[in-house]
């Protein structure tokens, strides 16, 4: 198989500067600000998202250098409860897209992926805090015997809150309060394309993406642990949650056109890209920015947190507090 | 298969650190200067070395802010025969372990893999400088069935410049002027490992590891090309060019012990564990630095230079020029 996808291929880096966009041009702006729980920076808010948690002192600390939840708050529940209360007031105003996404899923809020959670909070509103989220995806990939290396790619159900009738990966969840890696990958696999366990006994782990997207709704620094299944030429998943409208079966260089088109959901995107990247699909010899592109796919999240602290704050002379009180 | 690295596995990280020794600790550090190429940042420079420069004026322009090369030096030729020219002579006063491994193959110097090549440099040198060099690497693998997923690892010969009798991935090879990346891998292939045309065309290219490793030869902020090549059970390769002392095929768990110990070549860990990652072997399951690992498997080495050019040197009332003169 010789693939030429000079043309293309320049849009292959458009693509990862795309979920990348707040990674490439948002990061480091002065107006996007540090969100801080008992020390620690765990998110960046925006100015919008700022504006309305000045109306909750009780909960937020606003100030010019940043928002911190109020530290007076004693426990992982006492955080969580408290900021779920806000947030619901938020959504009843209707004010941010984002919360209309409610799901009564939550995400832990943490600076590491190992370190303990400071609190959880609704999936759909971890994106107005900035806050980093985890997530599974599997390739479904068939070695075909005419059509070569094939992807299966799910459309999303229309009614959807994110995304709805985007193209997608087969298989894809964030990691939610209480669930492992391995077992997201398992649940999901069964619930959204009906894999049976003896063939995902063959689900090989093949490394994890990282990007930092940015859209209306809010920030994504998104990690994904990236799984690889190879399934039998005449499997055809089949949707148990109605999440998924329909699913396809498309060979390598069908999959990089879809890929590009607005119809496939941006985040998706790069455990595809990796896939196709680790499958030599794309490679140095058809994609002159072969480099670039795989330092985009694997953008250093680990340290973008935590370089600074409320306290180094007030060491400055601008504590939180004061000003905020 | 189940394996628990538990305990081996913060060793892993360990080693990603130490592959990433001046990326983690020397970058940044005021005393490693900025080396400038027709405005170019191409590299970094120890006091050492810019110590030694101060000997060629006509060449290296040395001030506090970092080395300049003549801009005066007309064109590729021009600067490439002016600096081979000073190298030879520190090589004859024997001040640079480095220089001991002169070898008449040269690296492009550059500022971007595909930007134009400023300069050649013999590829000893390179690493006295801070050049970016870029590599190929083939990971020779087997599903043994018995032993499971093994791979072919190389002991280099005892009379090799760099790294004499350290384990080694299967085959490897720099990338030098003239050469591209698939000719590269080729040629090592059946150089390195007498690997036959008909096995070869099953070479798939797999990504690329990138790393900023620091020892007391110079700075090696190194790219590498990686590729993949099942090879049948009953295949064992066989050095043709007399830079291999002997080849051993070892299952996955053995390859992360040998890996591990002193006895392989740091610098071509980042390979062999990219590789081990993406074959489940390594996974979030049995390593608890999983993310922090395969990050530092794709440090950002395209923004690491190139920020701060002589001209913004200048404008800080610095010349390089108006110092060195």
């Amino acid at each position: 198989m010789s693939l030429d996808y000079q043309t293309e291929m320049s849009r292959l880096y458009k693509l990862a500067q795309k979920f990348n966009c707040f990674y490439l041009s948002g990061l480091g702006c002065p107006e996007y600000k540090p969100f801080f729980v008992e020390g620690y920076q765990v998110g960046l808010v925006r100015p919008d998202v700022m504006k309305q948690l000045l109306k909750y002192p009780e909960v937020f600390m606003v100030g010019p250098s940043g928002v911190e939840l109020n530290p007076a708050f004693r426990d992982y529940e006492e955080r969580s409860n408290q900021v779920d209360k806000v947030l619901k007031e938020l959504r009843k105003e209707n004010v941010f897209i984002a919360l209309k996404g409610w799901r009564d899923e939550n995400y832990e809020v943490k600076t590491d992926f190992l370190s303990k959670s400071l609190l959880k909070m609704d999936r759909c509103a971890t994106c107005l805090f900035g806050i980093r989220n985890y997530g599974v995806d599997i390739n479904g990939y068939v070695r075909h015997p005419t059509l070569g290396l094939c992807l299966w790619f799910q459309k999303r159900s229309p009614t959807k809150q994110t995304w709805p009738g985007k193209w997608d990966n087969m298989v894809g969840g964030g990691l939610s309060v209480g669930h492992g890696i391995l077992e997201t990958a398992h649940k999901e696999a069964m619930e959204e394309a009906s894999i049976p366990e003896h063939l995902l006994c063959n689900l090989i782990s093949a490394g994890c993406v990282s990007f930092f997207f940015e859209s209306e709704r809010g920030l994504f620094p998104n990690t994904e642990f990236v799984f690889d299944l190879e399934l039998p030429v005449d499997f055809v998943p089949v949707n148990s949650d109605g999440e998924v409208e329909t699913f396809e079966l498309l060979p390598a260089s069908q999959c990089l056109e879809k890929m590009l088109t607005a119809d496939f959901k941006t985040t998706s995107t790069p455990v595809a890209l990796d896939f196709l990247i680790r499958h030599g699909i794309v490679s140095p010899e058809n994609e002159r920015e072969y480099l670039k592109i795989i330092e985009l796919l694997h953008v250093p999240l680990q340290s973008i947190y935590g370089k600074c602290t409320p306290n180094s704050i007030k060491e400055n002379g601008t504590s939180l507090h004061s000003i905020s009180k």
